[in-house]
């Protein structure tokens, strides 16, 4: 049974701290006075924290010539949130390329960076290539790497919570690879690394296709299709963290796979050739018969992989990412056909973040995990058994 | 952004309410001694609340002979909670038969009744039907009418908030009926209507095959399946309320429906038909070679459609209900092909609540509703945009 017993003193400097911080924020620059009126909080108490935070170096007292001119007497200092007091990674470790963005406390962008990579690079090779990136970022933003708070990650394969993946074909050496405790032999501060659709799921939501919607399915169109989802605003990663994998709804029945699908002669295409696909898909456009065909085996996988996930989740919208997102002719059977065969269709929409969805989601997730720790505060009372 | 206030009295009081009503339910029988020890208040508010948890008929004072035998002096008064003060209905209308569950406030059952009705019967006859239950299954308890506090339904169809019907094709005027105002006419407590799905997949979280785990699918299996599924513990209604309406997944591809992959004919089995179902199953029993091969491919496909669910759901737990449930030959497939596909295999167990699932679930329901409304007291501080 819950209890209900008075505040901890700790507590309490805690959740005054974040509240004024996140008025602060809120605000860009305020005066004591205003911080007591936006917070609730008495002014000694607002003059304590404030006082704490300075030191902290998470605010600075903003100079005269920032402020308005003077005008008569003292003018009331100012205060504002120190944004730049640290610093956040997203990145996208892939099949072709890693990529990095750069941002603030803020989560204004401050660079960006992107490198190819071998499909067939071994782990190894390819977590240098990322190292080589993100220095190259950092030197260029000047920005030290001692600065950096929190460092979001997305990449292919079932993520467990301490950045284990537990299961990546996509990548070669990557089952089983311990990303988390690798990376953050990197980087001093706290590294999430979560599943590409997932953070793309979050991207969209957070700046994307999806700002309106809380109930959302993201799906990473490509061979073998992967899907993140939000319910009620919160990432749905699953039990095991699998949620979303529905590549392997083609195993099913042992029917042919997607590259099998999409080929125009009897030998499947390479999973990972996404050149060989798009040829398919231009020699379509130029009217060539098998290849249509092929285009139209391949979209009518796809339809079935989505509307098998809407049917399960129930999701308000629906965005469409991933390479194959770019390719003519997806949108439109796919809106069709969920109109047809879902009992509650959902809007779909393409991606709007297009290569960057990935860095920009696993940013936000690093983004998620400062304002937790600098300010949100967050008691239940229940009373519930 | 949230905003940090004192406690508001009323608030104040509902919690101190709540807070002694779960510690008297909890501990059966206390006196006002241990009530304060329980809880932490003081004994005049300790006091203060009782007294007016008494006038609500809610407590009240246990009689001498219940308590221990005089010792010395006069013995401290103890109080229990009324778990007669009110009761509960956890109603189900099927295509096949309707039944009632009724329970007092502690969900302890006191009655069960259950009547076939024609799967062709109209909506009036239907609710008719339900009426007659449930006013029989009064009676014989000896419940008063105006005695319950909430009624719980589950049935087929994608039930929205206010218990419309929005889509219900397995029974005949089902599709946008006002089956919850209709019910509300009957009964003058609050009716919450869910789907059977649903209402199954928490009956099984209650006290059936899941009560072990927060993250699980329900599948109601039968000719046109259709899921229920927990997450975290709560239940996932999707945005439109349609999540896990997975019978739909057969339709598309144009594939053959279940009537007709069950039949052993050219024609397909009527939709409802089970008497037909369960003879193409005893058949293959006896090893009739076309009913073999009709159970099979049903199987086949029950896998299949409980396969792209777990894919994007990755629950813990999937429990097998239905009638379909009941056929030889199911839980072994499922559980080897969902080993051989899914990327983290769930559990498989059969439903523990047979056909008491749905009205259980449906109970449940309603008592979450009342224990919402008597026991639980959620405050939420968030210093948060």
């Amino acid at each position: 049974m819950g209890r209900l017993t008075g505040g901890d003193p700790s507590l309490l400097r805690r959740i005054n701290s974040a509240v004024v911080l996140d008025a602060l924020r809120t605000a860009e620059c305020a005066t004591l006075t205003e911080i007591t009126r936006l917070t609730g909080l008495s002014r000694p108490t607002v003059e304590g924290v404030v006082e704490g935070l300075i030191e902290a170096g998470l605010v600075v007292e903003t100079a005269a010539e920032e402020g308005a001119a003077r005008r008569q007497g003292r003018p009331a200092r100012r205060f504002r949130f120190r944004a730049e007091a640290g610093h956040l990674l997203g990145l996208e470790i892939g099949p072709h390329r890693v990529a990095a963005l750069l941002a603030d406390l803020d989560g204004r962008y401050l660079g960006t960076a992107a490198r190819d990579v071998a499909e067939t690079a071994p782990a190894d090779e390819r977590l240098e290539r990322l190292r080589a990136t993100v220095a190259d970022l950092l030197r260029r933003a000047g920005v030290a790497r001692s600065s950096l708070r929190a460092v979001g990650v997305g990449t292919p394969g079932i993520v467990e919570e301490d950045g284990t993946v537990r299961l990546g074909t996509a990548l070669p050496g990557w089952t089983g690879l311990q990303l988390g405790e690798r990376l953050r032999r990197s980087f001093k501060c706290p590294v999430l690394v979560e599943n590409d659709a997932n953070a793309a799921a979050v991207a969209e939501h957070w700046k994307g296709a999806a700002t309106a919607s809380d109930d959302m399915v993201f799906v990473l169109a490509g061979l073998s299709p992967g899907a993140g989802s939000l319910i009620g605003g919160r990432l749905h990663r699953g039990f095991g963290g699998a949620a979303g994998e529905i590549g392997a709804l083609h195993l099913l029945g042992r029917e042919a796979t997607p590259e099998a699908l999409l080929s125009t002669t009897d030998e499947p295409l390479h999973p990972l050739d996404e050149q060989a696909v798009a040829e398919v898909f231009a020699l379509a456009r130029r009217g060539d018969e098998r290849a249509r065909a092929a285009v139209d085996r391949f979209i009518r996988r796809l339809v079935h992989d989505v509307a098998a996930l809407v049917l399960a989740l129930d999701p308000e919208l629906v965005v469409i990412g991933g390479w194959a997102a770019g390719l003519d002719g997806v949108l439109e059977p796919l809106r069709r056909e969920l109109a047809r065969y879902c009992l509650r269709p959902p809007r779909v929409a393409l991606s709007l973040l297009g290569e960057a969805v990935v860095p920009t989601g696993a940013l936000r997730l690093a983004l998620d995990h400062v304002e937790e720790q600098l300010f949100a505060v967050e008691g239940t009372v229940t009373a519930r058994r």
